[in-house]
């Protein structure tokens, strides 16, 4: 986060402004220029109070305890991402409501944290770069505890399928794009590539590597993950290209301040160009959700 | 396949009997009490050819190829289990149309293939039981690829939904029923009893091991996964549950037939039972086709 710090100041202090110096453009839409992010960050809280409520009801601790209990760890100890957020703040920016996003927000959740068990995984051709994080578990565990996480994810969304709602449409939409996002020209890809720039000696993350392998492993990562919640929240096929986009730029973004760069320079202003590019897309919509969402790109989560 | 061979002689010359000696009962539905074996053959033929057509047209080798040529290798590469075929032809057997079932039967061997290679990544902990395999790749390819099987299997089961024939019902059922039987009081419990009793020194496969972790094993990693043919067939809630226990009981029998017991007379014992009451799960069906299903479990496959 230490580029975004720079830049911005401390996001939970800061005031939100939509306005964008370098490439100025008008939002459609009239909320008050600048708002309290403590009313932001309520909303985020209160969206990620609901998911993990929500995953501690669908994981309890039961036999076996020896599944369980690891499923129940690494599911609520793996760093949050934006995906299960976002996926909530787009059902209720197109009229949804939070529930009908609540399964898909909480098997992103679970998708990612069995996601991170594995991409920490120790391996004998895993590249040293990769973050050391306390295991918990031996290895047999974290590999297969994950293996049972992603079925659980696809098994609590095809469950939110209500018949008097009619939504088994949408739910199966949702589990596609959920699928194609974590498969192997999505998130599989973008950890693929990363292990790549790991195993070949001496590669700076430069600028070339800002643009090259580091977008399209912040794409396949972090981008398109973020794109379910618009179709539950009954959204139309514009609004859902266009939350579409919105959360590709977001999940990117993130994926960039997740990372260190050892151009920082060049960094920032990929960064800049993306919370822009964001920004764009949310002009289609109106309404007080429009500025809950815009928050996103403010660095709340 | 010893103790199967051993009691029955080669499955491809041999002829079915459905009698029993020790658990006399009667079929309901009066097929030839000897039919060719050659017959049943050619039925099992050509299903898994149709699979793996279905799954060699969904799984082109394409860019990435550094995660395309692996996820091909790996699918192909990996032993044959019942529950594909199984699949199928529980929904003939109930009057559905093979296509019906194609996508979850070409899903079931996707996730089957992805838990084979898991099952065989060298880890540090893992017992030194595990058989060994020849490893095509490295182990983080073996780790990364399987990820992205077993979404993409979820991805061809939600994309077989068809509007016109209304059958999104089916299909968000099958994907709760898989999910289950994958995930952690599925196929991942027995993948990790079966490692448990590998870190265990010394411990045998005894005739308490047959009855008690053997049993549950097989359960867990063979049994479970059969029963989806039937739901998209659209069998009666009757049907299904009669196809999902005769599915368990296949696969649990195969599960036992894949092992090595030090007891063989008591896993003997175990098979013949298992085939007796799978056998009385079809009582229920009528017509040719329930010939072709019952040769199953005298291990056509």
């Amino acid at each position: 986060m230490a580029a975004y710090l720079h830049l911005h100041g401390h996001p939970r202090v800061q005031n939100l402004s939509l306005s964008n110096p370098s490439r100025p453009y008008s939002l459609c839409y009239s909320p008050p220029m600048t708002i309290k992010m403590s009313q932001d960050q309520s909303y985020w809280s209160s969206i990620n109070a609901d998911i993990e409520a929500h995953l501690k009801q669908a994981i309890p601790i039961r036999p076996p305890l020896s599944v369980f209990e690891p499923m129940h760890h690494l599911t609520f100890s793996a760093p949050r991402n934006t995906a299960p957020a976002l996926c909530i703040a787009a059902c209720e920016l197109v009229g949804g409501h939070r529930d009908e996003a609540m399964a898909a927000a909480s098997a992103l959740h679970l998708m990612h944290a069995a996601t991170f068990a594995h991409e920490n995984l120790p391996l004998t051709d895993r590249p040293s770069f990769r973050p050391t994080i306390n295991h918990s578990f031996k290895p047999n565990i974290e590999l297969l505890v994950p293996d049972g996480m992603v079925p659980f994810g696809f098994e609590l969304l095809a469950k939110s399928d209500d018949p008097a709602n009619n939504n088994s449409d949408r739910v199966l939409k949702v589990i596609v794009e959920i699928a194609r996002a974590m498969g192997s020209n999505g998130v599989v890809e973008g950890l693929y590539k990363e292990t790549l720039v790991g195993q070949s000696d001496g590669e700076e993350l430069s600028d070339v590597s800002i643009g090259g392998w580091m977008r399209h492993t912040c794409k396949k990562k972090e981008g398109e993950l973020n794109a379910c919640g618009a179709i539950l929240g009954g959204a139309s096929e514009v609004e859902i290209v266009k939350l579409r986009k919105y959360g590709l730029y977001v999940g990117m973004r993130q994926g960039y301040l997740n990372r260190n760069a050892s151009n920082e320079k060049e960094l920032q202003k990929v960064v800049a160009e993306l919370r822009n590019l964001a920004l764009i897309e949310l002009q289609h919509f109106k309404g007080h959700k429009v500025e809950a969402i815009s928050s996103f790109i403010n660095g709340v989560l």
